[in-house]
């Protein structure tokens, strides 16, 4: 089961990717974090969610290589939970990634969700509702991490949209 | 009955928030705005917003004490409606409260909401869906909008999300 | 049958439009196109996508007299889709229409949508629902974008919100 959890900035997303996770059975849980603090400031912080993790979770921080972690972790895991998708695309075009090469690396990860032996939430960003913005780096990172998130949702079983700490299930479509 | 009418810019919050509240029985209807007239050009929009929604409201212009105006007012008031939650999450901020002051606001207001004798629905922008904003003020706005959007959403017995003057009702959350 | 498909930058929208006309019976297929080239770059992208259409689609660039061709052409199509209605307002701003040139344009739109003889599949984006721009011109653009979302979902038979390529089918509005 593969579930993406998107919304935008403080929509509730990771709260709610946790909360999922813990409703699970099972008490082996990674967290793979996607951020790599670069400061004392980013340490702490990183320190504070893990303790509010509790010590159920393990925590990786990889900022390009989740698939990897996936393959390797996912049989001796009862979920995994990545924390997020956008900060790993920013990740990708910030080591000077180009774009056949960021292909692999999200088919890559597409293809771990699909081989994955346990459960794995992963949280994303919606970066594009809303005006263009002026920036081109900044309108390019919008473009990629829109293909990111729609990638990811057509091989995740469950998307949930995030709104205000409100989950609302777009995947599987309902039908009206 | 609290509800949260939530959306982008122009998709339609305000005009569905007051069809919710006018197709309410009762005669004694209390509007709430956050936005105080700094110049005669926005008194003029004021005034023109007034008599849209003719004479059966009454309206408090209150910048920051809105959980007083609820406290005080929802007893002898068939319905209050609060617009918007982001200009007053603004206003705080332009107000120099620091974070503990803001929180003590916010849990003011969730309370104020919980003891209303009267329906209230409150307006509030989803600011959070863009790209990253390269201003550091905003970006800590976004952030405190989204926890106030959260808070609120969190109490309110219903939230409606507002897409191009469709609204989309995802709480109560149902069930997929 | 009028249907909107709405939603942010790389959100799936012009693919889950072409999905849609397409599913369609019928060959004649006509393809609004509001963006117009400059220059050879543009040029090729207009290229590579008529061809990713295919032969069934013919495709008309008109930046803003999109009611006109409606109006001429629905009696001899079997679907069109125009793509996009966020550009068509910028053409609009653009091209120094004032606001009651611009209502009328969104007027005319609106009453071709409503004579139309075969089904009209339109894309747009949404714009609104991040910070608010710094630049002016953005603030207006995005109103305006947003009053014309509100307009043609208004006469929509059917609105499609997208998230991460996840179709939500927001009109007709489901009673939770």
């Amino acid at each position: 089961m593969i579930t993406l959890v998107i919304g935008g900035c403080r929509s509730g997303k990771s709260s709610h990717a946790l909360g999922l996770a813990n409703a699970l059975s099972g008490t082996r849980k990674l967290f793979i974090a996607t951020s790599v603090p670069t400061d004392s400031e980013m340490e702490n912080r990183v320190i504070k969610h893990q303790q509010e993790r509790g010590n159920s979770w393990i925590t990786a921080e990889e900022p390009l290589e989740i698939a990897n972690i996936i393959d390797e972790k996912s049989g001796s895991s009862d979920v995994i939970l990545v924390d997020c998708l956008t900060l790993w695309t920013s990740n990708l075009m910030f080591n000077n990634l180009d774009q056949p090469a960021i292909e692999l690396k999200l088919q890559a990860l597409a293809s771990s969700l699909g081989r994955a032996c346990c459960p794995v939430i992963l949280v994303s960003n919606e970066v594009g509702a809303g005006i263009v913005p002026e920036n081109a780096l900044a309108r390019q990172f919008r473009d990629l991490a829109g293909f990111v998130n729609q990638r990811i949702a057509s091989v995740a079983d469950r998307v949930v949209w995030m709104v205000a700490g409100i989950p609302v299930k777009i995947k599987p479509v309902t039908t009206v």
